[in-house]
């Protein structure tokens, strides 16, 4: 028996797995695959990214997202190249032929052959395509290359853009309205025209900050009005158009920068290694030593012109505006969290709809104060308060930021004044609030809860057609 | 007396008509003319317009609507003609003598005379004019044709924008700086100049968006920041110096368009063929007949540069961005309707005074809410909800309108942001309005009515001067 | 008896002096050289102005206020002169060497010396200056002369800028990142570069509107805006690139004014003499015999391309503008006097630190009612409503006239429109405060008092790192 058991046991140890490596392991064979199916089951929608089944492209989404949903229009039939294609086109759409001819494509470098419309579009006239970026890829490796490296540095990133956007549950809530306008910056990701305009595609074109405040504008992301506003942007302004624009973003080529030389480091296609602040929507810590990597990018770059101590002295500048940004938002925030502990927050966080998509959201439905509670879906049916905060930390804030890295110090005055506004505006809201609330108390009456956040339309039309 | 009696019936029916023939044709030969009378009388006073008794101009009005206002100034005596002209000016205004000099009229087409001071001023130095545009069209016929076939389109136009403004009630209501202001812009209907600025009067100046933008800025109607936030203004923006403005609006001409390019068929001086939506003012269906051949015009424009495909998806996103903003609108409506009916809008029609020269509201004062219930009224003694719906529906609605109309989608994004911002501040509004009544009554208190909206000052200075 | 009396008094007449002629004396040579010695000590602070003991300069002042603050970079060793500075530097930073090449300096007039590096920023490389306007007015005497001239029509004043912005108690009072933008811009007292940007130090380029709107923008002084947005604007915006900058600010030469046409008369380096209404800040009676002597300087400037009596009549309208904005300005503060008579405002001005090192609003706290109860202290610790009116009057009165001096009449409009709504809704806040208070009294409730505005951050942050 001994012997047996011996045997069975020495068996044991060498043949069975303890429980506490097999279970995880079996585990991990069917959550694994089936994650992976559930992602790709969730993509496979109608539309497109993890809520795909919950809303329906529009048209003009192919546009933007071309790999997604652009089909060619059924017109013409045949097979057509090259000057075929210009001889037709020249009458139907000179303007377009006419960028063609003034570009690159149309006259090469010696030694290169000619790039015609079907060499990016397609030549079957029934099955054209719109050009995606690994199409301009087969010839321009490196600069896809260097557009595709900045995935690594996470999002915000150009790469990113459009996937990260169609990921995110508010694609879903938002009005559709409002996802086209959103989509149509993010597909900087998915076309290179965004920045090159077609059909000359110019490299010239691109180095000029207008290529990029078609996007990098409105409060959240000032660039274009507090660039304008420095005097690098006033002095680009006044004499721009006389400068040699095919020469090179290097030292000594250029009076002033622009907007592609301080972030695209000698034109390199990748903005994100020297982004210290990202976007100035969270509070972030300047000076760990990965930042001092990025701060001493910057103190290069900036010395190219001005004596390093200058330089180094504007980004502390940077900093010290980034503090007081924070201490004001952190004092808003405070507020809004002691409403929030006395109950005192109308509607409630459990009397509006949950994020959508969120189940998280759903069993635990939070008051959305800030980036951490709230970020996209506090634009919509948050109490007032809410609300407000929403906008100072949203635009002044950034506004403020924009202006104090761009050197628009107007702006950071002015971004200051409204943070300021809004602190003694969500105060004196945060008063009122408590003042009805003690009035109300003692008289017995409670409030009537109002259906105008949960229910009806102004929940229902943010879903509607998606 | 039988027959007497038939002879007389007879003679009755012969020749008296019948009481309900007469009577309104009397009442008719007395009323039309009288009406006419009226309406010669009311335009007869010192002002213009229909209101003409209730107001003085402005001396400035004189540049703005010279046939009504100007008056020569009494300063050199004598007759001169074209030399004669110069020789003297260009002395005192070297300046206009030089855009004189650059113009078409001093440097005409062979077999053309040269244009003069004299031909458009007079020459009697006592008795000079300011150019009206029929001065202008003793040439340019045609285009002056364009100009008032304008007028068959309805307001809004340009050709009506004077007529209008003089005619308007709260032109009398309006304090008169802002008066003055707005007739500026409206003197389009009555002189050449506001763009083909003087004395070069220029084409190539016309066509460029800066010639349009003096008066098509600002909140309700930022034509000129959406049109320079679009791909298409970004293109102008960088290059559009460059260009040969001597071209006409052609296809192929130009490499994006301008204002003139795309709402001027071939420079032809009409823009109200093209109208869709109009101002965005008004809630519209865009799909009517008469609008399918519009956006048939507009989708013909668009496709001289883009697939027909995609121009058609344009116009559908600006539906959709119209619905939804519509959607906010008439829900921040209903909340101010629903105040009204409980009797709780503060100061009620009642408690201000009457939109002036309004008989009707006298009778029937109405609160103000939105388009039809107030309109241009809306802008005074009114209380804050009612104004900030009016505010919501002028600035946020028409900036939505304009960024979806000119493809300037970041504005689109932030107005619907601030349409959803003013929808939850009124419905703060609202709620507070109700909680503060609902204690007033269970206290047994009534608020003080206040006169700060319905005599005094305020109301006053509105009228002091005009 | 009488002799001797007669003799004594006589001698008391000669000899002694009577008290109220010696007492003053002695005070006076007492408290005046104890005044001199005060201010010299409490300007030898680490800071710089009145109140230089108090606050510690960012590293970056160096460079805005280089004779206070700047010191060498300890880097290089030896003595540099010419060509020496520019083949070292032509290599370390190309462009500005590029901007000196371009230069004047560079490029002297027959006669004159080239202008090298060392001639303004010293030879002895560890002993090196920035240049400050008397090193500039070492050649350019009648410049700097016609600059000083402007202390003398008194602030605000471009050479008064950085001093009275030192001596200002506000200066101690406002966070750090704030002052630093203030700085900035009024460093144009303390460097030539703000208008003519280093280092072509150009004069064709200070003619261009760019050259002033890098400080001349933002909310409380949209000079940018208005030009831009006027005929004159629109035009300089269309053609300006064109025209031919090294002519000299003379009549006939340019087909609009720029701000230094209007502003500099003939290109003389003050702007003081033609200022009537300042910056709209007070109010002001436009008609005062000096006043008359500046307008008749802006007719004659005007005329010079319009009809004089064109050119008066703008300024009447004008002065229309600016009463219509002041009895809206008025009408508001009565509304806050009434309310603080009523000891309804909240903080009140005991509840809210005293105004920074003003020993009388530490006796006398006041409410900060607009411009005399309160100026640059009105932006913090204040109640909503005070703020509120501080914005009314600060932006949105400022954008008013700003429009109407400039010609943007559409700014002028908006202007007024944002007066008016800020009214109401100062309005809509007197009646909630009222309407609140009086239930609480009927209810027997006292609101708690906060101490937001009193203590903590709030007030903390604003002195911190001062």
């Amino acid at each position: 028996m001994e012997k047996i058991g011996e045997k069975v046991s020495k068996k044991t140890v060498k043949k069975r797995w303890p429980s506490y490596v097999w279970f995880p392991f079996i585990v991990a064979c069917i959550t694994i695959p089936l994650g992976f199916y559930l992602v790709n089951w969730s993509k496979q929608g109608v539309g497109a990214g993890l809520y795909s089944h919950q809303w329906v492209p529009d048209a003009i989404f192919a546009y933007w997202s071309p790999k997604e949903f652009y089909q060619s229009v059924d017109s013409v039939q045949g097979v057509f190249e090259g000057e075929q294609c210009i001889t037709c086109h020249q009458g139907l759409a000179p303007g377009i032929v006419n960028d063609w001819k003034n570009s690159k494509h149309a006259n090469p470098a010696e030694g290169k052959k000619t790039v015609y419309c079907n060499d990016c579009h397609g030549s079957d006239h029934q099955n054209l395509h719109m050009p995606t970026p690994d199409i301009c890829a087969t010839c321009h490796q490196q600069q896809h290359a260097q557009f595709m490296d900045e995935k690594r540095f996470g999002f915000p990133s150009h790469a990113l853009a459009m996937e990260r956007a169609l990921d995110a549950g508010h694609f879903v809530d938002k009005p559709k309205a409002e996802v086209t306008a959103c989509v149509q910056c993010h597909s900087v990701a998915t076309k290179c025209d965004s920045c090159h305009s077609r059909h000359e595609f110019s490299a010239a074109e691109a180095r000029r900050p207008e290529a990029c405040i078609t996007c990098h504008s409105g409060p959240p992301h000032p660039d274009d009005e507090s660039y304008f506003a420095s005097a690098h942007g006033k002095i680009y302004l006044a004499e721009g158009d006389t400068w040699d624009w095919s020469k090179p973003l290097k030292k000594g080529n250029y009076k002033v920068p622009t907007c592609a030389y301080c972030h695209m480091d000698n034109g390199k296609h990748q903005v994100a290694n020297k982004s210290i602040w990202k976007f100035g929507i969270k509070q972030i810590n300047p000076q760990t030593s990965s930042n001092e990597i990025k701060r001493n990018q910057w103190v290069n770059r900036c010395s190219e012109c001005h004596e390093p101590n200058w330089s180094r002295q504007q980004l502390k500048t940077l900093d010290t505006e980034r503090k007081l940004a924070w201490d004001k938002l952190n004092k808003a925030e405070l507020l809004l969290r002691l409403l929030r502990s006395d109950k005192l927050l109308f509607p409630a966080a459990g009397n509006r709809p949950s994020y959508p998509n969120s189940y998280f959201d759903k069993i635990f439905p939070r008051e959305r104060i800030g980036f951490f509670d709230g970020q996209a879906s506090a634009f919509y049916n948050v109490s007032k308060i809410e609300r407000d905060y929403f906008e100072m930390w949203y635009f002044d804030n950034l506004s403020a930021y924009k202006g104090a890295a761009h050197g628009d110090f107007m702006r950071v005055n002015i971004s200051h004044l409204a943070l300021d506004q809004k602190l003694i505006e969500l105060q004196e809201q945060a008063i009122q609030i408590r003042r009805l609330s003690e009035q109300e108390k003692q008289a017995n009456i409670s409030p009537e809860t109002d259906d105008f956040f949960n229910s009806g339309d102004y929940t229902d039309f943010n879903r509607e057609n998606n």
